[in-house]
């Protein structure tokens, strides 16, 4: 049974999303070669899942398997891409060019998933008007102006924790509708505003306490 | 009821640790003032959580707070860092030297939570032999050797998703304990290994993905 959300759409569920962003890349390199179809058999063996749980998986895509042959690579990868908005350009401001900023804004990978960031924002002056990796950092006084402008829906916060909340009060007063947010802060936000945490420092300390429980 | 582990060790939910890591900063400069306590319901109204919440996370870490009270500030802090194992730093090396790398290697809020990262590993011959935020960045041939002579026991990835399979059983081989996985792949490693993923990529398209279905 397949959960459906108000609207009717089929509410995909979180590990199967985190996994199709998994099956992905590795159907892209398969789509150049020679093959033309592709098994859940096999994408499970060649990443370690389980075939039942690959086929639910792709199965929330609208795409179905032939018998004996398996997915066509290349409509899978089509379906997949636009499944995932991979495809959908996503107008994106960043807050805080620091080192996590910089490293956000030169990570080739974002590019494939649909990622944008048309600018990058910053307090210290001296960043402000210099460019990193083509991507011009500008003064917080024009936020608001330019997310109208340049139909920005998403932002991400990598400036430090102090100012994550005046930072996502900026976004959320602009309209902006998501917020990834790289700060160690749960940021207060209305309702109607998609959050995504990323607390790197917590994620290193659940590791790093099961490691005391191993070693 | 707490569940506990083999060796009679109570097992922390994973979203308690990652709560008490967010605890932790917040009473951290709360301790430089002059309050002596607090109560958990001060900390909940602080960061958006809800107090018989916050009293359940803090009980894990065995300290019990007064009648009317609350609880000894630095006395919490304290107490948080060992159990977080925030004051235990832990020997780590990191392979991948590109922007990822870089940003890991100079965030600052990774040296709070214990994280030492002494040296890092590239491919690159034009990056072996440099320096960056004072980590020496090497060539793979040395890591095994090392890991022995500096007691290493945790290992991060931030290199491309095309070497990760190859640097983790390096890895695993060279006796490490903990991966800290930034590439976008499903790592296959031994069961006595722990690895923490993180994959940016996936994060982003489930933020985009709920995104399209509000907007």
């Amino acid at each position: 049974m397949q959960i459906k959300d108000k609207s009717g759409l089929t509410i995909v569920p979180v590990p199967s999303l985190r996994r199709l962003t998994i099956y992905l890349p590795y159907l892209k390199e398969l789509s150049s070669g020679v093959t033309e179809y592709v098994s859940a058999t096999t994408i499970a063996r060649a990443l370690g899942y389980i075939p039942i749980q690959v086929r639910k998986d792709i199965a929330y895509t609208g795409i179905t398997g032939k018998p004996r042959r398996g997915y066509p690579i290349s409509e899978l990868v089509n379906q997949l891409e636009v499944f995932l908005g991979w495809k959908s350009y996503k107008n994106t401001f960043l807050v805080g060019a620091g080192n996590l900023g910089r490293a956000i804004m030169g990570y080739p990978g974002f590019k494939d998933c649909g990622l944008q960031i048309v600018a990058a924002f910053d307090a210290d002056p001296a960043k402000i008007g210099t460019r990193l990796f083509g991507i011009e950092i500008l003064s917080m006084d024009e936020f608001k102006t330019l997310v109208k402008r340049m139909g920005v829906q998403l932002g991400i916060i990598t400036a430090p924790e102090q100012s994550a909340q005046e930072i996502a009060d900026i976004m959320v007063d602009a309209g902006i509708h998501g917020i990834w947010n790289f700060a160690p802060v749960k940021l207060n936000i209305p309702d109607d505003v998609i959050v995504q945490n990323e607390n790197l420092a917590s994620s290193l300390t659940v590791l790093s306490k099961k490691l005391d429980q191993i070693v």
